[in-house]
């Protein structure tokens, strides 16, 4: 705190707590504070933070709120979702690839406005305060970061909420308590985590959920779909072209529906410890099986295996806040370099939590009926080449076996 | 077909086919012929298969009919779910996975009986063969290993139906046609694959299926049930204990109630072509997210990032057929040094399809409300820690941003 | 041998081995045969090549001699350094990489000249004959490929000479008995094998040696040079600019004047038996050297180390003859991004088989003194940043170490 | 500082920079003072250490000298060796392995002499201080950790030496002086780094080297030595068995006669610089060879990449200070799984800075010169099989680009 700060961009949702944080930096460091509100998604209005910030003195030109959802899913979900990037087996990763996003706009805003430091309102026990700072970091160096949760000494919700009270910072009635849980949200996903769910052995309450319907209030019918790819990303549902952020809005939609996309996940933070987390990806579960579905006829098995090998490492790498960093970089490349030819139509049946790909197709297929069939092929493929194929895969191993009987 | 075979052993269903390649061999290397039938759990009966044997002359003594249910389970199919093993993202190896085992009692037989060789029905165009090849040539090196389908000209129905019926093998009606697909079955999977099932944009039609029922079909109400595991493996089913085969089988019952495991996947091949195949698991898919769930706590993170870094490589060698290769027992020496402490138990809830983990719990539990509370923790964790921990991990950013700015 | 070729390109040296090929492919498939030879590098006038492809009947337009060595070096041999390949440790790829350029050649002269096939002199034991046709099926997937050497009855020595005789093919006195071992040269390496070589406890005789001069004869005095790099290419020696090609060839004589370079092997074949072989890569060597001391300074560690676990594989694919293949090209794409700012200058000792990095500097260098100094850093560094980072590294190992004491 | 100490056991050399943290840490914390000075083949005697910590008022019981140098080689060296592991492709990590077994003796000491602390005097800046930490919670997640360099204020070298007078420690006249860079020594290597060797421009001027003798300067004749290898541990030399410890300060003195194992490197640490260092690990060097030179004819090709793969990653880990993490062991587990057969006896030729396997022989031998043979193999391997193996390997190489062409 001892720093002399000038201006800082805070990244505010027009909350509770980034109000509270707004002040505190205004009161602490006695500096000009920038907002910055992004629409990622989140299905909230942003006009009140507009409202919420000029109350606290905030200049106009100084309140930044930017509809990001296009540059969102096309810059950073789509380019994570050619790699079937998947945390642990199974997080899509929806709270962090929105942190290098919302990273970039605070350090471009900075540099727009003169502000040496940004903040965020991220706890200190988290991951998000990682990615944020090691994304300020890598666009620009010599930012200052400010992290009030590791800073200041509101360290429980009443010493939060006199700090409001007594800066005039209306608290909403049902913050006044403890929430059951926090949450966050964007256009892929919405994640809860903390309080009702600290226990791992007790169900996630219905109620957490916000995204999606409960699969067994899901419509009794199938639905069936077919999404397009083009060169690895979505571009069309149901034969209607949509652009990245409405392809994705238009399966969040679906995915309700049907109650797809909840997981309930032990994960392991990068800063160390277990926690346990409840997502819900609609959109992004049925895109994610759809393009596994059209890389499955598109994809030859060298590319197809060698990403499958990358992506633990790439997950990781999003998951602990590396999306700057030269190696996510480069695995991209690698990704984005497979992706050319993964074009075509995935059919998917939803239906009371599932998403199954039941068809795809392809101007670009592999996949050759002739090579296949148990019919006659024509000469296709000549099955005496398997026992040569065999007889030479089987050589070291033979060769092992008469050493060690 | 010119070298000269004593006797071999042959993996033998009892089917029309083999039958037709047990009388073949017969004819055609004038050796005699050993059968094995293994009771895998595929649900058939055995014992008509050795009166099928005996009716082409082969001697009682060289009737093997084995029921090799547990040690599938225990020391193939458990080990396997150990690394979480899903091939290209999804299969899990229920086919892949009893190669081996059939193979090792091939040999074993063959020793005991004094066979020189042995024999499968797998096709040129299949994985199967290289499977059962080297699983056979690593554990004994000189066995030969004859491969009708590769071998004849019976290479359609019809002179496949002509060579039975001028050798006395019956018919039987249904097998007259073609078969609209072909099918392998165990404890673990039911697959289909071919015929119908070769155009992958043609949903797979609903009488493929034969281990599970509709998820359409499936109870309107959840069921919960509980796994516990000892050590990476499933040892009781709503806490009474049961062997590993009992724990599948009664896994399998509750899977194909609810519609679990179904899966349609275009995959690819060893010998180098893409093949749809549909595949029924339905004990293996809420094991395995049972097992996923039960290390969720109590795998440190770096052996459980470590496992799914390794995992792809691990299920290509058991899909590829390479079981008893050296690089094989390796990967499941690393896998298995990680299950000491995998114990606990898992609650999950089975719907209409869905498998989901809703609760898990441990005395080895890795994961410390203590820590990850909003509350106060007490001083488990100093938020301050990780302004050092993000700077450091930083450094190397920030230097990069300065150089290249 | 029964399918009907009309005109054959054969990758020919002008040597015995393929002047026999080539007379065997005239006189077995009765066909045309266009000649290639490829000035790679390895030493040898081509211009005789010329004379006897004539002598045989070649029709001149059908006599291809190329000079590849710029291709070679800039399109192959500099590629496959920025990834710092060296195939199970050490092997720099020297006869792996020039495969693919062949086979290229090939199947463009075969286009060119309206031939069907074309035909190598590899034989049905070793590593080549897989990288020429992988790399010819994946340039043209309709083209034939012939391999002599696994067709013809010419197994043994005598028989070779014998054909060669009977059809006016002049054997050189040389060639009359057992070569003690045979070789392959380019501008990267000279290998040698089989032979005298085929046991692996005998020292290599140092006659086998041909491109560099024992280390015990090089000159006794050190002699220090620099490269000079371009976004991790080689572009200047001792301040002088050259060509990729002119670089290596500079290199190689200081090499071998300083006996840089050998390599005595066991390694593991692609076909699955293990051989010995002799690698003599002087310049390649010291290039090898240069460019990961050139990275050290520029690369960042996330980089560095994402190069050094994508290495191995890289150079199996090299190895094995995947040049073609889409997942060498996806490791392509993630390495080369990674080369834009590895530019600067290396400083090398090289001294009887020694090529010691003794120097580095670049315009792009990420070492900082400021931070690593053991002076006063002037703050470019918190100390006290470190004990944040420990305690977060170490959180799960405590967690892990009071669960198991 | 605020904690309350009570007892603490501090690695201690016996040097000024130790001996000024013995006084700090009594003088600061008030606390009973335990050392512990390990003699890990360093080179140093080690009872003046004893005398130094009794003049400071150690009490006897309370001074600690191990000798740990069999349990340093056996334990720690010769597994990590199991691996190949070179850090960064070159580094052979002789003080990261060094750190692990000192923090183990640490917090055994601390546990029988009931001291609730541990100290080091590693800096701020590199991996030691991590490598410390990190061991000791693994190995006591209770222990508290002291780091006088990341909390006190004696951090010119001036303020060292005059807290060192004021408390009548004797300051030996080169310590005065900025040394002019700063080593670390054990039986596997001697590292230096910082001041003279800060520019990596510049080359390392011959008097830091201390455990080789310089190239240019070793003997003119090689010298031919044998390595015999049991279960992948070295057992003897030149046929002689030995201890692990006795075998490689064998090899040490062999190494620095022939000026073997220097090694200059730009390194990236853990806490993210980049820093020079130079390394001589002359026994070292040579014993790593010799390891891969017997692994070559007893590993399967299988084991032999799956290690190659990993090695990078078992590196790093141990660079970063996770030998008891439990991914460290899981890796080790695999590698030690490969390494039963890796027995027999390779001969080197050392020759001014050159350790070179000439050759290798084995009774589990792999290399089979009846299959590689350029000879009549007498059916050992069927070249036609080569046809097959190719024509699969192609199959997916050709649908591609029969697709994009």
């Amino acid at each position: 705190m001892s720093e002399s700060i000038k201006r800082v961009v805070l990244a505010y949702s027009g909350g509770l707590d980034t109000s509270v944080i707004l002040k505190w930096l205004q009161v602490t460091y006695g500096c000009e504070v920038v907002t910055f509100t992004a629409d990622l998604g989140q299905g909230e209005e942003l006009e009140p933070a507009r409202a919420k910030a000029e109350l606290m003195g905030i200049k106009p030109e100084h309140i930044y709120i930017d509809d990001v959802r296009e540059e969102f899913v096309r810059d950073f979900v789509f380019p994570m979702m050619r790699a079937n990037a998947r945390y642990e087996g199974d997080y899509l990763l929806g709270t962090s690839i929105a942190r290098p996003l919302i990273s970039k706009r605070l350090v471009e805003i900075a540099r727009e406005t003169g502000a040496d430091a940004v903040a965020h309102g991220a706890t200190g026990k988290g991951n998000d305060q990682v990615r944020f700072e090691l994304s300020c970091y890598a666009l620009n160096p010599d930012i200052k970061v400010i992290a009030p949760w590791r800073e200041w000494d509101l360290t429980s919700r009443t010493a939060l909420i006199d700090f409001a009270e007594k800066n005039q910072i209306p608290v909403p009635k049902d913050k006044r308590g403890e929430s059951p849980f926090s949450t966050d949200a964007n256009l892929l996903h919405t994640s809860s985590e903390g309080k009702v769910l600290e226990d791992p052995w007790q169900e996630t309450p219905d109620y957490v959920y916000s995204r999606t319907v409960n699969p067994e209030d899901a419509p009794d019918a199938p639905e069936y779909i077919t999404i397009d790819f083009e060169r690895g990303d979505g571009v069309a549902l149901n034969g209607q072209a949509m652009s990245p952020a409405t392809l994705l809005a238009a399966l969040n939609d679906l995915g309700r529906k049907h109650g797809i996309g909840r997981l309930d996940l032990v994960e392991n933070r990068f800063v160390g410890m277990k926690s346990r987390g409840m997502y819900e990806t609609p959109g992004g579960e049925i895109y994610a099986r759809a393009h596994r579905g059209i890389e499955s006829i598109t994809l030859d098995r060298g590319a197809a295996h060698l990403k499958d090998e990358l992506m633990p490492k790439y997950a990781e790498l999003i998951y602990n806040g590396f999306w700057f960093a030269p190696e996510r970089e480069m695995l991209q490349a690698a990704i984005d370099h497979s992706q050319e030819k993964v074009s075509g139509t995935v059919r998917l049946k939803l239906y009371k939590g599932n998403a199954s790909v039941v068809g795809r197709k392809s101007p670009n297929s592999l996949y050759s009926e002739a090579h296949v069939t148990f019919e006659d092929d024509a000469g296709a493929y000549d099955q005496k080449d398997a026992a040569g194929f065999i007889k030479l895969n089987a050589l070291r191993l033979k060769l092992l076996a008469k050493r060690d009987r």
